[in-house]
């Protein structure tokens, strides 16, 4: 005989309310029926539903209106985590808007660990790139670059502010990102990017790290690392079987 | 001229952490070397060293021994996000043990979020498979399958504590897994997550969730979730762009 669940998923309530989110198709900014009806609809007590509500909350599936009730929160911006497309071309496909400010776009001389990563030597110039970048008007990843100059010259004139990096890199540079790896590992926002990303500091975040190729380039042309917003962003891969990938 | 960076970024002396160790090929448990040759070799006070060894311990690099120093945590199992390989094939690549506690297996009625994600009806029979796994002794990963049962009859009587789920699939039951696709996003463990991992509740975590395909398949035969230490694995993925993914 099939027994019910012994050991809990401890988002099993949380699922169902995003399950029921998805069968009845509420829109973003729409809100969520009344605790009391979800409670008996389920069967769980008040605990039980507020409980799977704050995780939503959290991780920013749902907010909550005081004294109105659950409203069901914009969408995350679902990124491929294989894709290199520029990141302007992935938020447009969502119907999302994308802002990017320059916060800093001008040589610097590698040290130890960007020497290491872009197999340069320490004191070679490379082109510092730090941008921060909105969806929808709020600021959600914070993107350092790091473009081996040899490749670029005259680039850290470029306006990035309202031209791709990628975009650019082909265009002037016949430079092809069509290669790369990268890490993707949960860190805490420190006090500048708390700031720059508007959340408490030391919330979770997404930190990728990774090396960018051009095409038939032995060397990486880019290092670059990604804070990101797990509240507004979240991530997705394709999965294989011995192939290669 | 090169300026030096203005803006430095968060992890800019973890960094250089990283990069030490790396370079000088520290062992795991190995020491790194006191505060004052660090802080000494990068022009650097010993608070800003400490916020950097801090970060490292919460990221799980480094660990501190109270009056010794700080020494090379156990390197984390890097996982590829797009490796649908058993686990213990890729832990054992690594050099690392891998050991199974189940703590459920048995059949589940679906519920409306299973039902929806391995494309059945509510009520249908499935397999619920929920095991622990250790890395070198450490609970590091709490993962949920839910397998389609219609393809796999009686396989809730297997012994998952000793058989990888995915072996058993292939050997028995002729499912290859072959395709799928995951989310990823962070959340928080609950209590009971955390008792079973061993960490604090409301440690933010990875969590895993999706469906995986057989060969020639139309529909999924497992739903799985995973909940995982982000202090015990991280993830990498390769880039490329304009191709198929």
């Amino acid at each position: 005989m099939p027994k019910k669940n012994s050991i809990r998923p401890k988002d099993e309530i949380a699922e169902m309310v995003e399950a029921y989110i998805e069968e009845n198709e509420l829109k973003e900014n729409e809100k969520l029926p009344s605790e009391r009806f979800l409670c008996e609809k389920w069967g769980i007590n008040r605990t039980t539903l507020r409980n799977a509500l704050a995780r939503l909350i959290k991780e920013g599936v749902v907010y909550s209106v005081r004294g109105i009730g659950y409203f069901v929160a914009e969408k995350k911006l679902i990124r491929n985590l294989q894709d290199l497309r520029p990141l302007v071309e992935i938020v447009k496909e969502q119907g999302k808007e994308l802002t990017t400010v320059v916060l800093s776009s001008h040589l610097v001389e590698a040290d130890e660990s960007i020497a290491k990563r872009l197999e340069i030597q320490i004191g070679e110039r490379v082109m510092e790139l730090i941008r921060l970048r909105y969806l929808n008007g709020t600021p959600s990843l914070l993107e350092y670059s790091y473009i081996n100059q040899s490749f670029t010259k005259g680039i850290e004139d470029c306006d990035f502010n309202t031209n791709s990096l990628y975009d650019t890199l082909e265009r002037v540079y016949q430079i092809k990102p069509s290669a790369g790896s990268q890490k993707v590992s949960i860190s805490y926002a420190t006090d500048n990017e708390s700031k720059l990303l508007q959340i408490p500091e030391g919330t979770p975040i997404f930190f990728l790290r990774g090396v960018t190729y051009s095409e038939g380039e032995q060397h990486p042309f880019e290092y670059f690392k990604s804070i990101i917003r797990s509240d507004n962003v979240k991530f997705f891969s394709t999965l294989r079987r011995k192939e290669e990938f």
